[in-house]
């Protein structure tokens, strides 16, 4: 096993895309220091910034919450519980849990009350799961955002997420994903501005980064994400990573260099309005989950 | 099994990425259309054009020429004795005796005589055979066919090995080779035509066509060409293709469409000269060939 660059201890990862072998201790130090870096690099918020982290209870999301307050950012949780039975449960039990722990303040949202847990929202649409649970999701976090007073959303995705997702569009040379993704996106026409500060950091990183600090995260998969795709690219990309060691690293940075400003410009801004139900932006004249509210209501009535 | 969408006879060939299923006869017939129609969408040649098509011996290579003098089109063949020991003799005897089955004409070239073999080359330059073989091979296709009147040059490089590069590059995010891959580059500056008309057919279908046709092909691969890279990105396309059927083709489509006009534009034009020592064009004073042949000289005397 290799020593640690900074104590040569024994070294507990080595991270080949950086070349560098950390212990412990060190590794806790780099990936607290390397998250802050990330977050100036891409001047994704400051000290004076009000941020809102969706926390799903796995990993991820927990790991960058405890990250961020521990940096010392005003960074307060937001859990949608998404009404998927046993497993939404158990991981409202789990940021509960932490939240408790950390002394955070956690927003709770329940789609149930809201509108429609997610089993039943896929009866009344027969759309795909992951489809409408993004789409409520990316709703209630920018809605709740800004009725609270937050002016940032922090997401958890790392680097497997966003490469995996890369790789699949450019498979299908998506112009408009490519001139889209990008790890802040800045507020505009109602939407707050949304920031990945994890987006350089591996799956393998953050489950250490977790494990490490004792965080109780839900383990399982949601049920409905059988999510075969970005399984499946992850494992293609871990494949590719295997064999050429910081191919996916390289492969969104250079994407994100060099790429995404040549697509940008290309993608005509959309004429945003606010819903005239909700008052969200939206491109029509009822948002897409206003209209998924009638589709409820017309069901149960 | 599925039927001929022709006939209705019994299918030797299912092509997802076209929804097409053909007997022996309707695929030999649809597989020479086909390449009848990529000649003209991306304006290849006529008739009225001096066609040299580069032979290895190979069943892309063998076919392609098979094709094409089927067509009507007036194309020769070149080959090149690359002086690998045994594989070069196997394929040098496949060529000429397939050249007399059809009764075509192949130039053929000994680079032993000309400069050096490869496995010389190799030691000499301490480059890696793949890299030093594609610089000459390129070399000789361009100044034999401008010295025997040739205005077009045409290779066998099926959709496999058009999409497994562009993978590899994009995964670099190679700017340059997503400005510069086309199957068709135009005359410039002393360089001749260059066309690949087998572009959109896999290796399945090349091999298909050879095979029908009996095409006595070389199926050893060079002893040199460990270019693991490549076969490795085949190997990664196809589990995205068996997944994904119809992925591979419109990959590359895709990437001629959309991609390739965008990074086109930016390509700075090099400054092309004569070499001073063999007037072939070059970026310098003195092409890459000549200075290999100042080694090999120097190395011998
Ligand atoms: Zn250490
Ligand atoms: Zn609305
Ligand atoms: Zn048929
Ligand atoms: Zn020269």
């Amino acid at each position: 096993m290799k020593k640690c660059r900074i104590c040569g201890k024994k070294a507990i990862i080595y991270m080949p895309h950086h070349r560098l072998a950390l212990c412990r201790e060190h590794f806790v130090e780099w990936f607290e220091k390397y998250t802050e870096r990330t977050i100036k690099e891409f001047k994704m918020f400051t000290k004076k910034d009000k941020v809102l982290v969706a926390i799903s209870g796995g990993k991820d999301s927990l790991a960058l919450w405890h990250v961020l307050r521990k940096l010392g950012y005003e960074a307060d949780g937001l859990y949608i519980n998404l009404g998927i039975g046993e497993y939404s449960e158990k991981s409202k039990e789990k940021v509960l849990k932490f939240a408790e722990k950390i002394n955070g303040k956690a927003i709770i949202v329940d789609l149930k009350e809201e509108l429609a847990g997610i089993p039943e929202l896929v009866k009344i649409t027969s759309r795909e799961a992951c489809s409408v649970c993004g789409l409520v999701k990316r709703y209630n976090f920018n809605k709740v955002a800004k009725e609270h007073g937050y002016n940032v959303i922090a997401t958890g995705h790392n680097l497997d997420d966003e490469a995996s997702a890369l790789l699949a569009n450019v498979l299908n040379w998506n112009e408009k994903y490519l001139g889209r993704k990008y790890p802040v996106l800045e507020e505009e026409a109602g939407f707050v501005r949304k920031v990945k500060p994890f987006c350089k950091f591996t799956e393998k990183e953050t489950a250490l980064y977790a494990l490490l600090n004792g965080i109780d995260f839900i383990e399982e998969e949601c049920p409905f994400s059988e999510d075969a795709t970005s399984v499946f690219y992850k494992k293609i990309l871990n494949e590719i990573e295997e064999r050429s060691p910081g191919t996916k690293l390289r492969f969104y940075l250079d994407y994100l260099r060099k790429i995404y400003p040549k697509f940008r410009k290309e993608e005509e801004k959309k004429e945003l309005q606010p819903c005239k139900v909700c008052g969200e932006p939206t491109v029509g004249e009822i948002c897409p989950v206003c209209r998924l509210r009638e589709k409820v209501e017309a069901s149960s009535g």
